[in-house]
């Protein structure tokens, strides 16, 4: 298979003889002549079959059969994009024993959620399936190049903790040899743990959530994208490196991706040089002012909040993005850093994306005396996470950084409406396979 | 903290007044003069102080406090790198309120393996310590590359599964909401799967395995290098895409962990064109002919045959590398392809380097039937791989792949005995912190 063309390819070979292979996506059969689509990852090619011995071969296959097949390039205006294949010879490589339970060849797979679930390794053959998760790719290869050229070091930390990570609840069980242990939530403690070893770090990886409620937005497994950075001043510094790499992600996306773009139809946003940012505060204000809806005292933004900022943000700063900054203390963890000119408020932020939050971020405390405040205060048994604190006994610096979860992230851009289909093999309450 | 200079970029300021960032790595107190020596991710910067009342201020406080110190750099002959940095003022940022265990300004951390385990956060700060680590990052960064410039999909795949993917034994069992799950033991049906959608796919991830033993190269956890491709002739089409993929990673390694490299003192092996291949029959009548130890009735390769193969391959082809190819059937998973051509060997291949095995990859069956012969042979319960077979059912082609575990590679290229070294923060039976 050392002079397999790519279906892409195909276009610039008109007039000479290639071999292509791939999956039978379709095949119609008239009465002169019959017409088989061959799929590969780059592309759809048509195949056009005359020999009535050829056609008996492969008109009994099932669909999604994997076929090479060497034919000549014929330019054909009628065609789909332009080109057929000609006087094919076509060797079988693998028959599928299965008849595939929805259409391939369907601009969109008809069918319900679960059964495209339970089929996955066959619906993440579509393209506009497959196209989701191109763009998951391209995105999680912008984020890591946007940092590396940051000076940040990539890490891998422990997914088997001793300690639930951010709250008791929503954390699965596992026998570790014989004791309890707890498979992490997120890798916030071990990050901030690392930014006194290698300053700025990332991660890219699994983290698990013992999600128990069915929503269209909740995995129990999902894509962290992590980065901690040490030496700032405030949560702003964090905001500007975030601003880098929600620029570079959508660059590489739009670079890497642009087939699955395409297929998906969906439009990728411009970053501005500085995303709008407003005080949690000003944004309740605002909102009261221009809707008459008070909800001045809850402690968080309802999403209706959110869409309605996120609307402001376009129409009032021509940007798909915005800033919300300094959410009050009570509703953020333990190891958030005070607004040290408001300490009912917090130097964090969540960055709203199309009017829903995509990212969450904010300084961390830095000193030791401060942990132990706050974990008196939180409630926060200081024994049961000495590895993390122990950190700070060691001297930390000013540090921050943020979280983007990668599912929900291609979900907003593509303008999908669940989780489980931004994912290759979701992980929910009631799904364990495939 | 804006203007924070690198400690690295000092040599480049000479005569500036700049500012640095980093921990107290050492102080020395004299009797008229006091040098202290300044630590970054970047490098180590000496800074003398003679105002008493600064000193007085800088003696007390504890190695690995934060500092900020905005200084003149002056050109010392004397001085570590020539550089020092005179007249400093220095900001406290963060006071370490703990002594350091052991001595981090020695040039090799003299402390037991436990009580640096144990103390992570800090020996991680040591720069021969740290140092693993970045190896380890490059090489992350050059395998995904390497793969990506060669079209090949990154994936992140379930890390709970609902069956053992390699064997019942060795896996952590975790309660999924009320029911009996498991952590994968790697992403091996996942990639495979997935060959069917992207063709060729990579993933760099966490597996876990519930190793009962305690030795130096297994660890509970660790990060698996993992790639997989379709429509390959053989396993020698892997190998080739994998002398790439090792060669870039040597490559990253070298271009970007430089200061590392250095550090460990390691040596970064030349990749051959093409790397020699032997297959396991040969190398064990070779073996054989050459020390009279006859082993040539043994199913796998000795530790000992290991390590002399590797010095054969140094002395007869000049390599660091050696593909032995065709490791008998009756050693390998169920999803093994035969060599068509002689049914008792398979189309499988280890990776040694310099004398110990680093990957194991090969071609994988493909057909939907191949596979409940090889199920019903080997006593694998089809139902419960459903999710898996149902890919070759739906057609997949002829693919294959390997696997690298990052701490093993890490450990062989720098000589590090244990892979506990090798990774940030271990586990393995007694240790789940920190």
């Amino acid at each position: 298979m050392n002079n397999r063309l790519p279906i892409a390819d195909l276009a610039h070979c008109q007039g000479q003889t290639v071999t292509i292979s791939g999956w039978l996506h379709n095949f119609r059969r008239l009465k002169k002549v019959s017409f088989l689509i061959l799929r590969d990852v780059t592309g759809l090619a048509q195949v056009v079959l005359t020999d009535e011995a050829l056609v008996e071969t492969i008109a009994p296959l099932n669909r999604e059969s994997v076929l090479q097949i060497t034919a000549e390039v014929a330019a054909v205006e009628q065609a789909p994009n332009g080109i057929e294949l000609h006087n094919p010879t076509i060797e079988i490589l693998s028959e599928a024993t299965e008849i595939p339970p929805f259409d391939m060849f369907r601009p969109t797979l008809e069918a319900q959620l679960p059964t495209i679930l339970d089929k996955a390794v066959l619906s993440l053959r579509h393209p506009q399936h497959k196209a989701r998760w191109q763009i998951a790719a391209a995105a999680m290869q912008g984020f890591r190049e946007t940092l590396r050229n940051q000076a940040f070091t990539e890490i891998q930390t422990p997914k088997i903790v001793s300690t639930a990570t951010e709250s008791g609840a929503n954390v699965f069980e596992i026998d570790y040899f014989g004791q309890s242990a707890y498979l992490a939530q997120s890798p916030q403690f071990y990050k901030q743990m690392m930014v006194g070893v290698f300053e700025r770090v990332f991660e890219v990886g699994p983290v698990f959530r013992a999600e128990p409620h069915t929503t269209t937005r909740h995995l129990s497994q999902y894509t962290s994208l992590d980065a901690e950075m040490g030496f700032i001043n405030n949560h702003y510094d964090v905001m500007k490196v975030l601003t880098e790499v929600i620029r570079g992600m959508m660059t590489t996306v739009q670079t890497h991706a642009q087939q699955a773009i395409t297929e998906l139809d969906c439009e990728i946003p411009q970053v501005p040089a500085t995303i709008p940012a407003i005080h949690f505060t000003e944004a309740q204000e605002l909102y009261f002012q221009e809707t008459g809806n008070d909800e001045r005292n809850e402690p968080d933004l309802s999403p209706e909040q959110e869409r309605w900022l996120g609307a402001w943000a376009q129409s009032e700063h021509n940007s798909d993005f915005l800033f919300v900054t300094g959410y009050p203390m009570k509703k953020r963890p333990f190891y958030t850093h005070r607004d040290p000119s408001r300490p009912d408020y917090s130097n964090s932020f969540d960055l709203l994306f199309r009017g829903v939050e995509l990212v969450t971020g904010g300084q961390r405390l830095h000193q030791h005396a401060d942990y132990l405040t706050a974990c008196k205060q939180w409630k926060v048994d200081v024994e049961s996470i000495s590895g993390y604190l122990a950190a700070f006994a060691h001297g930390m610096p000013p540090h921050g950084g943020f979280a983007i979860g990668l599912e929900r992230f291609v979900a907003q851009l593509t303008g999908t409406a669940n989780v489980r289909l931004t994912t290759l093999f979701p992980r929910d309450t009631k799904r364990l396979i495939p």
